[in-house]
């Protein structure tokens, strides 16, 4: 039995108390951008319920482009006004460089990826830079509210980035 | 004040009886790829403790080079093996097409983006062309799981797409 065999034992289980469907915009207007990061629970994290808030992530929960198209159908399509950032302490992203990154890829499989990894080497610069990006994006239209948080893997804790 | 401010009190309620830290790599070696949908819980939906998955998301839980650079960072440096993708019922990105949602925003502001909105008209569709996408990459090394779903808003429950 796969673990995603395991996971969908468990989602019958969720399925037997769930109750929708909820509205399609997030009731609370708001658009969460967190990293991956397993250990980063977005909804207990922030106490959201299900039908909140759009929950954007990928490795480092930076800005991309990818993201700044979710964040563009978020606000234009289904009116979020507030976003909020999340990277995290103990991030992997720390750990390695994109220039040794697209090596190793190169060295093993022959190819080297055209697009950045975005490691990073300090997380309130990174969260700096994200909302840096997000600020300069012609594609998003609400920019009022954009705050950066680092969250704390050992506390729960998320400390704003000024 | 603000939803944002509101999020964050919910926050040191979270962080009070919350224990930490754990491990960075994942524990159940497995990343889910979900739609950002305010609805979609992933941790809910999938029984997911905190520690135990990468979780991407995006607007449709769609496949693009961001979310492989996700995905080669999780399996080639924190070990996950399977992949899970969820698109869900009622999704946003059924509603509108990449020329028209392109076009407004070139009517608005000016520029139009360089790049696809990625909406889709048919769910099972689309999963099934995710699921082509990281079959095609040369950065995604792990392949033998990856199982697309369709997440029903109103049931709650995941169903296979095959």
């Amino acid at each position: 039995m796969s673990v995603t065999d395991e996971l969908l034992a468990n989602n019958a289980r969720y399925a037997e108390t769930f109750s929708g469907p909820l509205p399609l915009p997030p009731a609370r207007h708001v658009a969460v951008v967190a990293c991956m990061d397993a250990r980063i629970n977005v909804y207990g994290v922030l106490g959201l319920r299900e039908g909140d808030a759009h929950v954007i992530r990928n490795a480092g929960g930076v800005i991309t482009e990818d993201a700044i198209r979710s964040l563009a159908i978020s606000q234009r399509l289904l009116g979020t006004e507030e976003i909020i950032l999340i990277h995290h302490t103990d991030c992997g992203m720390l750990t390695f460089t994109d220039d040794g990154f697209r090596k190793s890829i190169e060295n093993e499989v022959g190819i080297k990826p055209a697009w950045a990894a975005e490691a990073f080497d300090d997380l309130a610069t990174d969260v700096r830079q994200s909302i840096a990006r997000i600020k300069a994006s012609p594609f998003v239209p609400k920019k009022d509210s954009v705050r950066g948080f680092v969250f704390d893997v050992a506390s729960g804790r998320l400390d704003e980035v000024c």
